[in-house]
């Protein structure tokens, strides 16, 4: 089943948004075995809108829009759809009531209850999140599935409604997983597995870069849910063979999620004292829902002086090492699980930039400290690359890294 | 100069990768002039990137291609281009020195050579970031031009060079301002514009929601910028006049760096005390350079026992009225700018889900507290929407936005 998607608006071509709804729905059609063979992107233009109609179809079995069913006179894909398949549009009584019932208690602008107008034979999927219902036209062995262009509307009409409509029509499916890498680059990565990349038929193996982590997809394409997971089984034990110890975690699970759900299996708790990262190691591990069974506190210790009051890092260190030294992430990392009476202290120090670099201590250089108790206070030294904010998000990936990696070695605490 | 944009790369159509590459290209394409009639998306595939050239150039003046410039079997749009024009390819010498140099001290991989091969008579765009030169073929009035796919080598390739040989080509620009709006929703922003945007012609006026705020986007076409700042002035003027206190600042000023700016010009400095935002609201403060002047210090108190250890918020107050309450969010600030000795004192606590909710506190309510040294201590609640991811970064920005509001109100204190 060919599909294109082609997403409908002036914004997407002005550079004005970025087009993840052709991402979210390449991704999903993916995962029930739909291919996709070309993304689209077309202004709120009724005359390209057309031609873009007859150019997908010329390839296409599925065509699946976003965008452009509001009411307003931007939004043009509902009547160019109907006129291309030569279809009337008529009132959708049950659109029409939802748009009501959505705005009960305010005043109905007129507008609004155009969404509720579809071509005529119709299959129709609610909106939960908003007012433009989604429209599939069936039409001479084509199919076009028109959706509305808010991410939050359009998710769960895909996933709720025209996945399954989709799903009865395809025969086989893809399974992906993605294992995620952290500690070494995408040349790296490829190198390591240079010969199952060049051998690679079904699953295939694809490495994608990301600020501060690898991610290498497998994707295996198969009658059904099983035997794609049969096909990628052998390939990623054998990723996992090579690269084992960089490999954090896999799919949607995030390097904090890791660390939160290993600090909880050791019956450990967690206090963060940070510095070039100011809060986001912190606001990482409480991004994971129900973290404070083992994580205490942070301490975002910008200054000298905060370093010294909060964490108990003494001013000598400070002046003979310099804030961005070993020493001091040591002492951060200590300092603030005693402060906080955690068993395990992480802390991270460095040089963000864009200033405040020397030829000794360049922008990019982080120092992460880490504390267990009943271990020796261990530290890692990164050169980081990029900007400030990458500088940071990267420091943050590898202190959370540093923990991951080291919280299960040798030597546990007595406790554990 | 009708271009379209044509990115190249299976890992898009499997949904691998948001195509940020042609947003960025088009919002900088916009801003010389030149407009885009469509974005194209195809995979690695030999035919169907020819059918694509074929298709691109029935309308358009100019291509701009990114991805497969690279040296491994995947990377086939140099290849197919030369094809496509009749030409052959020939080493660049000046792009193979660069290479050698490039891996100075390693060894240079067979293939990474295959990257200085042109096809004959191209202009040449160095890659200062990477190994793939950039490629321009002129050809019966056409042009096509080659970035490679990474944006850390594509962007500054394009900026530097690209986009000057593009303005060459142009008589006219598009001139953009981004007014960013906090605080109401994106159909309120829409309803009191809503004469404008009917109205609308050049400057274009398009609203767009993100998460926790609004941007319009006014865009003006004339000759030279000066003609089109002055077609920008009147409509953003109009805006303000009805949306002022919302309008927090323009383009690529972030709301950080607003609430930064304010507190150096009052020599204030600020510390931070978290809950649900967890050290978002520090790390935001962070993520503007040279902070330290004005940022002293954040505390991120999930538990109850941090808030009163750190932040001196009595036991009897959080079980009076809980940790998500108006009156702990005040002693949060309040204690958070003691603690820290710092002039300002900002605060969050709130549930962020998904679970923890109740009927009186939902998934979402959040209070900000705001002290601020001479003035009696302030709150705010909201009641954010979104997921827990959302729940958070919405109350951050409301939090700073509750800072950039009432700091420069009545009661300055003494020491302004």
């Amino acid at each position: 089943m060919i599909t294109e998607i082609l997403t409908v608006g002036t914004e997407i071509l002005l550079g004005n948004i970025v087009n993840a709804n052709a991402a979210f729905l390449s991704r999903e059609l993916a995962g029930i075995g739909v291919s996709v063979f070309r993304h689209t992107s077309v202004g709120d233009n009724h005359k390209r809108l057309k031609n873009a109609f007859a150019n997908a179809f010329e390839k296409a079995d599925v065509v699946i829009t976003t965008g452009g069913l509001g009411p307003t006179q931007d939004d043009i894909t509902k009547g160019v759809a109907a006129e291309y398949f030569g279809l009337e549009l008529e009132m959708h009584e049950e659109s029409r009531q939802r748009i009501i019932t959505r705005f009960a208690g305010r005043t109905l602008p007129e507008s609004v209850e155009r969404n509720a107008l579809v071509p005529q034979g119709a299959t129709v999927f609610p909106n939960e999140n908003g007012s433009a219902p989604g429209i599939c036209i069936e039409s001479g062995g084509k199919i076009l599935i028109m959706l509305p262009g808010p991410p939050h509307e359009m998710q769960p009409m895909f996933l709720n409604h025209a996945a399954a409509f989709l799903r009865g029509k395809t025969d086989g499916v893809f399974v992906s997983r993605t294992l995620k890498i952290i500690g070494i680059g995408e040349t790296a990565v490829e190198t390591r597995l240079q010969d199952l990349i060049d051998a690679q038929t079904n699953p295939t193996i694809a490495p994608y870069a990301k600020v501060g982590e690898v991610h290498v997809r497998l994707t295996a394409s198969a009658l059904n849910e099983t035997a794609a997971h049969d096909l990628l089984s052998p390939v990623a034990d054998e990723i996992y063979s090579r690269l084992s110890p960089q490999i954090y975690g896999e799919d949607e699970t995030s390097l904090a999620e890791i660390v939160i759900a290993m600090l909880k299996a050791k019956n450990q708790t967690v206090a963060v004292a940070e510095s070039c990262t100011g809060g986001l190691v912190s606001a990482d591990l409480v991004s994971v829902a129900g973290c404070s069974s083992v994580f205490l506190e942070g301490f975002t210790t910008y200054s000298n002086e905060a370093k010294i009051a909060r964490l108990s890092v003494s001013p000598s260190l400070l002046e003979t090492h310099g804030a961005v030294s070993p020493e001091v992430a040591a002492a951060m990392a200590e300092g603030a699980a005693k402060a906080a009476n955690a068993t395990v202290g992480i802390s991270t120090t460095g040089i963000a930039g864009p200033d405040g670099g020397t030829e000794s201590k360049p922008v990019g250089l982080v120092y992460v400290g880490l504390f267990i108790a009943g271990r020796e206070t261990i530290t890692a030294k990164f050169n980081t690359i990029g900007n400030r904010a990458e500088v940071r998000c990267r420091s943050t990936m590898l202190a959370l890294d540093f923990l991951r990696r080291n919280l299960p070695l040798d030597n546990p605490p007595t406790e554990c």
